[in-house]
């Protein structure tokens, strides 16, 4: 199952730079290995924005909620899930 | 260069059904084929709306507004452009 | 896997009685197997206007897609789908 | 009588852990008693986000202010309360 | 249990205007029934507006939803319901 | 004249207790006065929320701003004022 | 006392021209009297749209209403009140 | 000085296809020869919408009411406009 | 020229008390200089805000937005503008 | 191609004064590189706010968002991008 979404990073100026900058590359790291898995098949940045649109293929609601709340970022973001199904057009 | 585009449809109850279901049909013909060129690499239907979240491949944005504003449903439709860019974490 | 539904409904006040009142009937006996099948296992009427909340039970977005599309009232509702996770406090 | 309730989570970053945790721990008891007495029949996560949609069940308004207002995330919580009727179409 | 109701009156132009007038003058002696009965105890225009907001005293959510619901303008109206509880600090 | 008064209270969470508590000791007294001055006729909480509707008699709108303004929670408020005239189906 | 109003027309696009007409030639007839008498002391365009920001003296909530559900153009205006009151710099 | 101005086109779908053309026509017509005057010096097409962002260059904000409120389109159009200021960083 | 200015203000609650009293009174005073030469009309109270609605006069936008950002209270300030312009109706 | 950027900046208060006019120093060198370079060919204030409406020129949205990320002011901004494409009326 698809799922578009849109998460927007804001991170408290006042967090210490090697902090952010820790949890940041934690982040990378968790999201290429679900990107590998197959789990996260697209990652896009938003034009001008700290914030992204991602496509999340997961087995259920669950699953999705699990890769979510489980990335390092997650405290600092504002996240949107858009559950997607498949359209009569597409080929 | 991708773009999400967001499509929400909405056919004017009075407009005669055999009308409507000539554009529809229409519509999809048009949009297998940009499907079929790779401009319209991805179209998901969103769950409970007759909507969608579609990524287009354009080369400018005139051409990606040349091939939204000739969708057979486009006077119908309501449509949101976000520009999107390579995500640094993207693999 | 559940879903909250959020269904406003309008239907166009110049669509004739007895046809408004066919599409109606179709609902309730549609939405009623539905129930009776474990699919939509809450229906609840939100206080003061023509709309509801619901909860659908489905094993994947296309299956929850196809149930909420073939809704007779669906081209006169606005629907808003959050799909919903085990939350950690549930008993 | 039913009340959806939708709570946001908005725990402040620089509130101390422990803290928070207790609060959390507390939230979580506080919780679980009101579903065990049937005040409190339903409680799911909303994908992707530290929030909740719930049903509650009360006798009357102050009883769910009530309830409500002692939880204790109640300070850092975001409520909207939705009451809802029997539906006409509900099995 | 008290109810904060706010109500937008909005109805169609191109409905004949005996039409509207018995309607309205419905509306107005079921609004009058009800205000004697103590369940309708404030009603006030909100200045400019073709809308009120209104006090509603009902035993449970049910039967709100059913006075609401039976107001003759109930196809023409826009509706919001707030649930309302004793103030900590009324006298 | 009366007058619909929205007040959302958002009270810091780095306001020291003591602090808190004394203001909303002077909010509670202050506004005891006025409702027994009849200036205050009405006070509702909203469920689930630190809000709450009013309805306050004034003679003028310089009055009406005077009474908020010198609410002793009125730096840690939103208001929202909507003025309200006699309804034609208010008995 | 004063009040600011914002109001936005939006004339229905298939009422005959002539009716059209007339209301307005109503309106402007029925503005310049509350302007002479003082009551409507300020009426401005909002540049490039059919809307106007307009100053109303009112002795109370009451005449407000009645003067603005008088307009010839009411039944096709959206219309919001905001009571004003006298600024402590203002000379 | 310089204005932002934003305009959404909504031309009725009930309206004669030649009437829209003429007007249409007219349109062009009009905003070519302010363009050639330096009043319109830049219109774009945003992406995806029947919609514009224009900059237009007038001596006072009646001239620039003027100019759009006789704008053909105007009363199928949304308008809204942004005054603009010399930036600091402007070269 | 005429421009209607929405002032909402907005001081930091930890801005210690003497640094805030001293910038409300170069506010009070730079106010009054302005409304004294003609510039600054008209000044009111929002009731129940700690905002108001304002008048300004000004030849052109840059020297609108000179004497708006020179507010000594400006950075704490959201603030929107509206070009106004002569009403076909105003006497 | 033409992209029509809307940015809001909103310097934290408690940012030390030197450490904030370094950045905007930054900025304004910054910025007039990219204006030199063709890339940036217009930027205008708007009026009474701490903001700008800015055309880029870009190759491509990778540039596009390169630029803006890179905007020493970029983490206390607001970024809104609106792409921009060829008007059938432009002269």
């Amino acid at each position: 199952m698809l799922f578009l979404v849109h998460m927007i990073v804001n991170i408290p100026k006042d967090l210490p730079k090697d902090v952010a900058q820790e949890i940041i590359a934690k982040e990378k790291a968790y999201s290429q290995d679900l990107q590998r898995s197959g789990k996260w098949p697209h990652l896009w940045r938003v034009v001008g924005e700290y914030a992204n649109y991602s496509i999340f293929e997961a087995e259920s609601n669950d699953e999705l909620h699990d890769m979510l709340s489980n990335l390092p970022l997650f405290p600092y973001m504002e996240i949107k899930v858009t559950p997607l199904a498949k359209h009569p057009s597409a080929i």
